[in-house]
């Protein structure tokens, strides 16, 4: 059941604190690592070594990261390129199956590896999706322990712990627990079960622990709690919010289709660079040859935003330097969304937001004076645009976690909100355009009136391969040969009315009764003398136990049939029913199939990819 | 379809707009009026007179608002009663059509004049869940404006219509926006539609800008922020927060159990109590008596609140009125949630946790010296009575926004989460005990896997009333008038094929083609002479236009039949599926009914209702 039964709780309760320990733990030593090389690698090229030969030093320990970092996901996984939200946010909506690779070991070494090499090499990279990714990973090998078995075979407790997975990974790249369960709310599945909340939050607080701790060291930088007073804001200036919000989200939806334009150029026309290394290797070189002279683009994000949020004046940065980083960072940020290492975005939204805002606060500062505090709108300007690239609400909620101040909600939740509308008013989040781009299953949102109005009948299919109630072990047999990949089957009456459903697995040891039929079938012959079935002795002795499924019929009638018993029910719905009734049922049922009766006959069957090629036909 | 389509975006956006800014309007205005008066009575008795007549004065002015308060309820609306969001609950759980009555205009002014007096009249009630009933029905007759009536028509729509809300009345109540969306997607339904998100964050956001202008205006008293610093949280005062969650959780359980016993010993044993007036002025006059000597217990809840809360020694009370305070407060407010009255309990538990919280950190102060901050002690406390009473982890994030400062989560988010915790040991929440308590209807949650094994076919309902495709007027006619209270029918085929279901009206309108046999049918005639029907002329002329549904038939018969095509596509399973799939269908689809089919034939039904039997008769 898709609510978690009380015995359940005693495996529950250790699954989630686990897993928000070891992601946690996981994530952590991700962050130090990658800290300790860009630390490494800035005082060797910068404090020791000084000129060309630190230029030299720096540019090529970079390039030589970057490759690094490539190299192990060629090698190790292909799926730990990119961000990894997008695949998760696939697997949510009902695709486990089809993404399993997504979810293996090697995966996660080759994104932790990649992601430590990647940032230590100076690309503008995010560590939020990388994070999501490996906390899912942890969670699909923490569920093969034994003792959580159970979980893992209840479909929907499974889907719970990515989600729960998918909230430890974003609450450790940021310490935002609450904005995290409303990030994974949003993002990752488009119905959410109550019963999850808790799970994400156990799980969360148990994660959080683990970074507070850690996050008090001092080897890595961390956000800053602002300290705006209660006078920074006022009400004549939410007007200023507004534009400040519609603005971002104009800047995120163009950063989408930078990205994706960026993406298709690449694969189009630059064949010379479809060789992965020299990719990563030229991006890795312009990013390294920028960054040498300039301090500023060397900067930890983290500090950078801490600085841009301050409430007084800026000390390490003059407003030229603000604008000389978005104008090079911005088209940097685009070109590595698409790379094939591992790499997120939002930090680096959140970083471009930042400073659009500050610059827009300080030119308001110098026209309306002293009223107003820069500081205020760079913190409104990261949501607004990190919101504007994930049309993520949640991250009005990150945004008061990562600053620990909620006090002026008002704006921030107003440009968040004008920003997501803005933006969605273009195109699709980010995450939906990288679904799209790398062709994952996804079960999308309809939209549009069309689509509602069409019938089950129309976008079925008519010829359902079925095994009768009463078939003999030959007609079991041949179908089993013809059909080698169908995991299952619909058991149908002699009047064609389904009954159920039987696994090819369960069908395969009906027949094995007669081990000598099945090796027969399996090395190809089509024809079965009749007497092989007919040696009762020899068949008693090979079932043992009796399979349930199994009722031995008398023998007045020639060829011996099985009677077929159904194990599951399946999802029926009548043939005129509206498409987007059963898409609903798809989205919040989530079945991978579902067989279409009509005046009590199976008629036929629309699998959950037949409604995605609807939606897409119609062009949502 | 569940998710807004384009189209719909024109209407739903004025729509949440408006409800937010008007629902939150109203809840000013009732506000400013209960205010006035509480302010009022107060200065008639202690500023303007004193002594005897002042005591006189309070007391009985008093008494008779609460009089007052239970009058309006008994004369306009009896579902005014009480806190309103079990009923809210009821209704997202699929229950709109049973508890039409509660959303009814009269509920609204019985409400909002039965709470107006109930506060002014000094009884320590909240004003959150009234809230949430007037702002339900603020959005009930909001859609009923023409323009509104495509959201109307759409069920799921109608359900994110009530849920948004919910929200509004939440967040008006107490300034909390988020914390808001987050409590009515723990405590109002079981699975929360993504979709719903942003339209509450948009309701809300219309109705915070509301509550905003009216809460700087000096009238009222508003939460003030806290003022933390960070040293005012060491790591190794967890377990001290810790303790208090799940002592907090134990309080919480009590009270809900006190609550629950108060009902029950009142309805049992205080007979003579029966009469409400009775009743409530003897709640009234005990209040009033014990108030009007102490301050304190006049004092305003979010004064007291902000008093305890605050981070430096309290001003207006000493450690032992805190203690009086609980004491006198905890009973009456236990024997308020059950009294033909407006109001709720959330503020309440608010100000017991706090108290509570404000004693054990005062006391912890004395014992480890000022490293402790009892006002934090106070904020946790609060957060976690709150959650123990409500079961919602939504409480923390509420206490995130009242208290403006969110760098503290850590201690709260424990201890919240503790307290759900300890308390769920115990007993259900107060809005489900309150559920069960006024014998709503309600889709519980499955607890307990026996539930889950059984079979639908043990649970159906086997005497389905049919309709035949191919039926005699004279057949539908008996038909209708046997069964006059069913709105629909099903629709079979010769071999009991489940074929769809169609309205009573379009059968109405089928056999209305002869309105003389219609009249006689409706007159009481059982035996119909055969040749009325084969006036094929007088037929003709009737039907204009021709129902979608009708096929003459030739007149090779000698009964005429109907050819009935069915309107609507039910909610059909097989007859073997588990109740706890059966359950999940109808927690998520929402669907009134189910019909069972077996091996292609009709062969029961399962009502929402017979769900709820079995989880009840399981005992969950």
């Amino acid at each position: 059941g898709v609510h978690g039964t009380t015995a359940d709780l005693s495996r529950l309760v250790p699954y989630m604190t686990l897993l928000g320990i070891l992601a946690a733990s996981f994530i952590s030593i991700v962050d130090i690592f990658t800290h300790v090389i860009f630390e490494a690698r800035k005082r060797v090229s910068v404090d020791i070594t000084h000129g060309a030969v630190g230029y030299v030093i720096y540019v090529s320990s970079g390039v030589l990261l970057c490759l690094l970092s490539t190299f192990v996901c060629q090698q190790w996984s292909k799926e730990a390129e990119g961000s990894g939200l997008p695949q998760m946010k696939s697997i949510m909506s009902g695709f486990h199956d089809k993404l399993s690779n997504s979810l293996a070991v090697e995966a996660l070494a080759a994104k932790a590896v990649g992601l430590i090499c990647a940032i230590g090499g100076g690309l503008p990279v995010g560590w939020e999706g990388p994070n999501v990714h490996m906390s899912c990973i942890i969670a699909e090998y923490l569920s093969r322990i034994p003792y959580f078995h159970s979980l893992r075979q209840d479909k929907a407790l499974r889907l719970q712990m990515m989600a729960c997975a998918c909230t430890v990974g974003l609450a450790s790249s940021f310490g935002t627990p609450i904005g995290a369960v409303l990030y994974a709310l949003e993002s990752t599945s488009s119905f959410y079960l109550v019963p999850t909340f808790w799970k994400s939050v156990l799980a969360t607080i148990s994660g959080a622990m683990v970074f507070d701790i850690w996050y008090k060291t001092p080897v890595a930088e961390a956000f800053e709690n602002t300290t705006f007073g209660p006078d920074d804001y006022r009400k004549n200036q939410l007007i200023l919010f507004c534009l400040l919000g519609s603005f971002m989200g104009i800047v995120g939806a163009f950063f989408v289709k930078c990205t994706h334009e960026v993406y298709q150029f690449r694969k189009r026309r630059l064949t010379y660079l479809s060789n992965r290394f020299v990719l990563v290797g030229v991006v890795a070189l312009a990013s390294g040859l920028t960054q040498y002279n300039n301090e500023l683009l060397r900067i930890d994000p983290r500090k950078a935003i801490n600085e841009l949020f301050s409430s007084n004046a800026m000390q390490l940065m003059t407003y030229s330097d603000v604008m000389f980083l978005l104008l090079v960072k911005f088209p940097l940020i685009a070109v590595c969304v698409g790379l094939p290492i591992p790499g997120g975005v939002f930090i680096s939204s959140f970083l471009m937001g930042a400073g659009c805002g500050r610059l827009y606060g300080e030119f308001l500062r110098t026209v309306l004076g002293p009223s107003i505090v820069p500081g205020l709108y760079a913190v409104v300007g990261a949501a607004s645009l990190a919101a504007g690239v994930t049309r993520a609400l949640s991250c009005s909620v990150l945004i008061f976690e990562v600053t620990g101040q909620i006090s002026h909600m008002m704006p921030i939740l107003v440009a968040v909100l004008l920003s997501v509308t803005v933006a969605n008013s273009f195109n699709q989040s980010l995450y939906d355009t990288l679904i799209v781009m790398k062709n994952l299953p996804y079960m999308p949102n309809i939209r549009g009136d069309v689509f509602l109005s069409q019938r089950v009948s129309e976008v079925m299919i008519k010829d359902v391969v079925t095994v009768k109630e009463r078939s003999s072990p030959e007609e079991i047999g041949t179908l089993l040969i013809e059909y080698p990949t169908f995991s299952s089957f619909p058991v149908v009456s002699e009047r064609r009315s389904l009954l159920g459903v039987i696994r090819a697995s369960q069908l395969r040891f009906l027949i094995g009764g007669s081990s000598a039929t099945a090796e027969k079938l399996h090395s190809g012959a089509d024809e079965l003398p009749e007497g092989s079935f007919q040696d009762e002795t020899f068949r008693n002795q090979k079932i043992s136990p009796r399979p349930v499924g199994v009722e031995g019929k008398s023998n007045e009638k020639k060829s011996r049939e099985i009677l077929i018993v159904p194990e599951l029910s399946p999802l029926e719905v009548g043939d005129n029913m509206s498409v987007g009734q059963l898409h609903n049922m798809f989205v919040m049922l989530m079945p991978t199939h579902a067989f279409v009766v009509s005046r009590g006959e199976l008629v036929g069957l629309v699998r959950r990819g037949d409604i995605i090629q609807n939606v897409v036909d119609v062009g949502s």
